[in-house]
């Protein structure tokens, strides 16, 4: 029998981690990311959480299989590096996360970037199983995605392939995007871009989202119904998420495409009219791709790290 | 030593023929598409034409590996058939080409979507020659693209990876394009959709373009400099191309984008402009990616689809 393996789903506000095994998650426990403050000095706090998840669970690290990271970034998941991480976790790109793993656990170490990770989780284990196409998009602080095209996890050679589908142009003429780019789907419609969209609009002081602390999707879908700004930034933001999914079909030729991430709370909105939006709009001679919420909404990283510590060709 | 190639490539004015060696077209013939008529009475002529060719160059059919044909639309390179293609050639997916080219030559056949043709082409011979990710840009009557990742053509389970990057939305509040989505970019900037745009703009009756018996880039670039709307035009499809590019790039992670096409023509506008728009605007932090002009502008898919005849793995 193959032994379970650790998992970090290192996330802005929290840094997950797990212990897992093939499609379960034998034990979890977090700690605050403080990102703003740099990943270095997080690292003792993340080695204490894992010897006490360990010690828990009863099980020494001479039983882990290896310890697989996930990263809101992009990776180079072959020298186990983080090449790039949008303003969070400055300082990761310096680390030596192989050299950490060793000194820390002796485990060897795998790391891949979180939609990736995500979408192995739901290809191996969750709705993505029977399909050997497919894309995933995350929608929540930004907007992510990746792809399994013909039995293959996309990467490229600078392992940007696939996971770039929240920075695809969807309005050439649009705001400039926190990447340098212009009209992203990112900038124009995620949860950091929404509340300035919403303040910046017009009509916003006559709306009920001016009385809200926090201006985000929530609000947004709780007021849409009977609010005309907040029915007009719900449904420009569905036609934003289906642009970016009719170019993720166009450039990938997913079968299905699962959605997950913070807006999914809103998925009975959301769900079918992108369904609707990719059924009249995407071209796929073929027939219909599938978009479905993923399986697994808050652990698919966490079984998908845990999967490529023993499973990745790298 | 190898055989020769015949190659076809089908285009919606002009079906070319070619004898190919490797890098070397060694001849070449055409004939009028008339592409409204379909392709079914047009195949006795491919046939007559390639039949003068053959003989003219002393080659008997005996002497040639296998026919090759590049076809404007989505292509099933495993059954050898045309999936879809856009209005021209309508009756073309009834074809069977395998059995046309066995009875009509007695020739094995091989078939490939144009840009993917193109893009072998100068993979193998061009000036993609020494990348293994390299994705191809095809500005003319529509856009096109097609992508090599990792060393390996992409095509997707149901063979539109890759090709359809003309029909990214780049603008999601755009126009209609004539493949049923909105805002893609050949309904924004193309020869078959920059008449109507032309015409539809505010200042058109007061522009030299209204002078204009045909309304295409070759004039909208001449007007230039010295027309309001010929320079808004202009200045707006270059954005839109860009913007194309960039998808194309944050798609796919290529190392080189080549650019060919009839529009191609004013590369010397074109090609510098882009370059400084995916530098500044593309997420590649591993450096810049090359935008140069094809090497074999008007022979590329030709070169491409002989290569496949006797390379392909399908």
């Amino acid at each position: 029998m193959s032994k379970p393996a650790l998992a970090i789903d290192l996330g802005g506000t929290k840094i997950k981690i797990g212990l897992v095994k093939g499609h379960a998650v034998i034990a979890t426990t977090s700690i605050d990311a403080h990102s703003a403050n740099g990943l270095r000095e997080r690292l003792p706090y993340i080695k204490d959480a894992i010897t006490t998840l360990l010690d828990q669970q009863n099980i020494s690290l001479h039983d882990v299989e290896g310890l697989g990271m996930s990263v809101p970034g992009i990776v180079d998941s072959k020298q186990k590096r983080i090449l790039s991480i949008d303003k969070k976790f400055g300082d990761a790109p310096e680390i030596d996360f192989e050299q950490w793993c060793k000194e820390a656990f002796g485990l060897k170490l795998s790391m891949e970037n979180d939609a990736r990770s995500a979408l192995i989780g739901e290809w191996k284990f969750g709705k993505a199983k029977n399909y050997e196409n497919a894309v995933l998009m995350t929608l929540g602080t930004g907007v992510g995605s990746s792809a399994v095209i013909e039995g293959k996890l996309l990467r490229g050679k600078h392992f940007t392939a696939g996971i770039l589908g929240g920075h695809f142009i969807i309005n050439y003429k649009g705001s400039q995007c926190n990447c340098g780019n212009k009209g992203c789907v990112e900038t124009e419609a995620s949860t950091w871009s929404i509340a300035a969209k919403a303040r910046n609009s017009k009509g916003f002081s006559e709306s009920k989202l001016s009385g809200e602390a926090t201006i985000d999707f929530e609000s947004i879908f709780r007021y849409a119904e009977n609010d005309l700004l907040a029915k007009q930034l719900r449904d420009e933001s569905l036609n934003v998420w289906s642009a970016c999914a009719i170019n993720l079909i166009h450039a990938y030729d997913p079968e299905i495409v699962l959605l997950t991430g913070g807006i999914m709370a809103s998925s009975d909105k959301i769900i079918p009219y992108i369904q609707q939006q990719t059924d009249a709009h995407a071209w796929t001679p073929w027939g219909k791709v599938k978009i479905e919420a993923a399986s697994f909404l808050s652990t698919a990283a966490l079984l998908g790290a845990g999967y490529l510590v023993t499973n990745d060709k790298y």
